[in-house]
């Protein structure tokens, strides 16, 4: 209970703000819902990013950058797109200040648009108006395109990371001549984004399919990859849209195929956000603070003196100096906290809040006897250590972390991921053991909503190459051919 | 004049503005005033990104992230910074759309925010803000922060990279202890622009300090770099602010000194934004297009095959994968056109407008001759040479064409900048020999105002450690210390 963040089994949702804020990921500005992401967060943003960009790359996109501003009318251009994102857009409505009579800043009424912009919410229109200068041939297909961005959407109810008006993110957006090439596309980014979640942030995933009533805004199939929160919540980690030609047709975007006639573009976008850190957060970390995945960690190993005198201050001065050496050559990021205004006690709680996986402590008895004392902070176990070959035990020990986190998290999963057969056992669950259910459902909407509005909980997907079952739907009762994934979900 | 590109001797301005469209670098947007950064031209701007967030990080700083929403009344505080950015603030005034009784999308008038936001022109308020929770001894200080964002400035004369709407840039914004402090850090980061803009864009830079007509809104001192464009205009390529205490009193941002007693913070600002690419495309580039500097080309090298059939491809593909390999072990990115869409010479046209350093052509009689054709972009010479060591011979060449690059700027620099000491030479080669023109100033704003307003010549600066000389003043004849430089400038 380091400085002082509440137990998560007491109150989950402040145990989350307390961690984000003491161990400085994030704070709120003074702009309504909107952050202010802080060194060490950002740290873990620039990890993400820089991943993810390889990864994208190595699938053959190129990145740009299209206009933070989209005229309104824009968004009228496709139907449901604008249905969707009209209720949360934060509009520019003119382009000066002045000074009033009374020495005020006040909006020039004179500088008002003619047409207003809205902040992006997503960039689907911008970009596929711009795709149709772009698009003639089939021999210009296919256009691979990824944003790195900042997106505005207005929200109510805000918490760091997971729901902010402002958040980063980067937005893929591809054209294809076929609608085969375009679900190929949508499905590999799935895969990637599974790829990343588990191999890095350490956590697993469902890959699905949304119901239409949870799809994205102008689509007609969103993928997406759901973890499970320690408080047994669902998050979205990040979705891949099959966007058919709905925005081509909105756009005018035709292309000459192979066979010399003119068809409508197919289209994907997919995104993921800074959201990702705040499952990061809310996955792995406990009542002492942060544990980081040792591959996302911006602080991989921290050493700590242990020493009264000067001296001995030297002695082990010199010994990290050459661990270090050896670390960086193995590609591992190294902190040595010599400060001498903060005892060892303050720094050991410092960095478990911060979650560095591996601290290494180090006094003058150990530099007698040769050893080190090595703590590992998701299991927050000792041990001592020799000195001879402690560089490729920490490697050793960073990749048994990065998997023992993902393990942990994957039987947490497993055991709160149950089938439910009856109304009365799903709401009983979702209050006393809440989870992933898995329950048989009429494929209804409507069935689909009713359950939302008396339960909370949502459909999260429709798993990928789901198991066909006969049932019934635990609502209705009536015929269900398979199971879906419902939760309550942030 | 591939692909129809104007002239720059016949129309600089048309021919800058054709280059960026033809060599697909950007595009004007349907939103006035802002870009599309095409994927090639944004490939650019990451190169860039990378230089300098490792050179920031190398000089102790840390990347974060704030609002793109400032509160107007921020703004307010500081009244020397509203007064230079009210006029061109794009301001947000409602979060909501909905539809009207016709069903058109109209903004919601009940959704109107009590105070108007702003959306960033530059962070100072908003980061000073923020800053006074996060100082508050000198322990906490220096405070070393930067950020990539998007900005906007509401521009009424926009030219693609040079002035737009929006853009994307970096700034710093540091916190110290002592003004002493503070000025280090801004003259640290005005020689780190000055690196890179030497030597990864090629470009030489005059390091000065601006008039206070020029300074930045809110600061003691502005430092600058001053680059001069083909065409005998300066740009502005970097500012690096001294802003004094500015901004920590308009916030109210004290810290504890080590004598424990409370004093203001000192604080800088410093910025380069993709104007950078701009300044790189008109300095170095020919009517037959771009011509990038090695160390920021997107591709270094580009092999085009020459042959009639397929067992010639095979043979020259297998010759292409062993040096691919090899240069890329060199960290030397290699493009091979195969295209059997496109002839040889259109290849080259293409590669020519797009920059790239270095050609290798290499056909059947290349191969039993085991040579290849080397071209270099910069002088458009061509050499054949062997195939042994032919990696080697590259890497040499494009380190050699980047310092050619350099050279031939730094002397068209030379040429073109002159001391003139009365005000009839000094209009007479603004408007025939155009460039920097070192001259005799009596010091006040209003001859500068004077001399801007009947030659829109500007003072580009003070050059650092500039040689103190009695004269004249070319306008009134008053006396003066120094030489100053003045230009006409973008």
């Amino acid at each position: 209970m380091s400085k002082g963040i509440i137990s998560k089994e007491e109150d989950y949702s402040q145990w989350y703000n307390d961690l984000v804020i003491k161990a400085d990921m994030a704070e709120y500005s003074p702009v309504r819902g909107c952050m202010i992401i802080k060194p060490y967060g950002y740290s873990i943003w620039e990890k993400m990013q820089a991943v993810l960009d390889k990864m994208f790359k190595e699938t053959g996109h190129s990145n740009a950058y299209f206009p933070l501003f989209i005229p309104k009318s824009f968004f009228a251009k496709e139907a449901s797109h604008v249905e969707g994102f009209a209720k949360e857009c934060a509009v520019v409505t003119h382009y000066r200040l002045k000074n009033d009579e009374n020495g005020n800043i006040v909006v020039d009424e004179d500088a008002k648009l003619e047409e207003e912009l809205i902040v992006r919410p997503t960039s689907e229109t911008i970009i596929w108006n711009t795709y149709k200068g772009w698009i003639q041939s089939y021999r210009d297909l296919p256009l691979l395109i990824n944003q790195w961005a900042n997106v505005v959407r207005w929200e109510m109810r805000t918490r760091l990371f997971l729901r902010t008006s402002e958040f980063l993110w980067q937005e893929g957006h591809t054209a294809h001549a076929t609608a085969d090439e375009a679900i190929a596309e949508t499905e590999q980014m799935l895969e990637v984004y599974a790829d990343f979640v588990e191999n890095w942030l350490a956590l697993p995933v469902i890959k699905g399919i949304k119901t239409p009533n949870e799809r994205f805004a102008g689509a007609l199939d969103t993928y997406c990859i759901e973890a499970l929160m320690q408080d047994g919540k669902a998050l979205q980690a990040g979705t891949s849209h099959f966007l058919g030609q709905n925005f081509a047709k909105a756009f005018d975007v035709k292309f000459t195929n192979r066979e010399n006639k003119l068809d409508y573009v197919w289209a994907t976008s997919w995104g993921v956000s800074t959201r990702l850190i705040g499952a990061l957060i809310m996955s792995h970390s406990d009542d002492a603070g942060l544990v980081l995945p040792p591959k996302l960690a911006p602080i991989q190993v921290v050493v700590v003196p242990i020493y009264k005198h000067d001296e001995e201050l030297e002695n082990i001065t010199a010994f990290v100096k050459a661990l270090t050496k050896e670390l960086k050559a193995k590609d591992i990021s190294v902190k040595f906290d010599n400060r001498d205004t903060h005892r060892p006690g303050a720094k050991f709680a410092e960095y478990e809040l911060k979650g560095v996986p591996v601290r290494v402590a180090i006094g003058s008895r150990d530099m007698q006897n040769g050893t080190v004392e090595l703590a590992r902070r998701d299991t927050k176990t000792k041990e001592t250590v020799g000195q001879q070959g402690l560089a490729d035990h920490i490697e050793k020990l960073l990749e048994d972390i990065q998997k023992n986190i993902y393990q942990k998290a994957f039987n947490f999963r497993q055991e709160n991921t149950k089938e439910v057969n009856t109304y009365e056992e799903f709401k009983r669950l979702l209050d006393e053991e809440p989870g992933f259910l898995s329950a048989h459902w009429d494929g209804t909407p409507e069935t689909e909503q009713r359950i939302k509005e008396e339960t909370k909980a949502t459909i999260r997907c429709i798993p990928l190459n789901n198991k066909l079952e006969e049932g019934k739907c635990i609502l209705t009762g009536k015929p269900s051919t398979q199971r879906v994934m419902f939760a309550r979900a942030y």
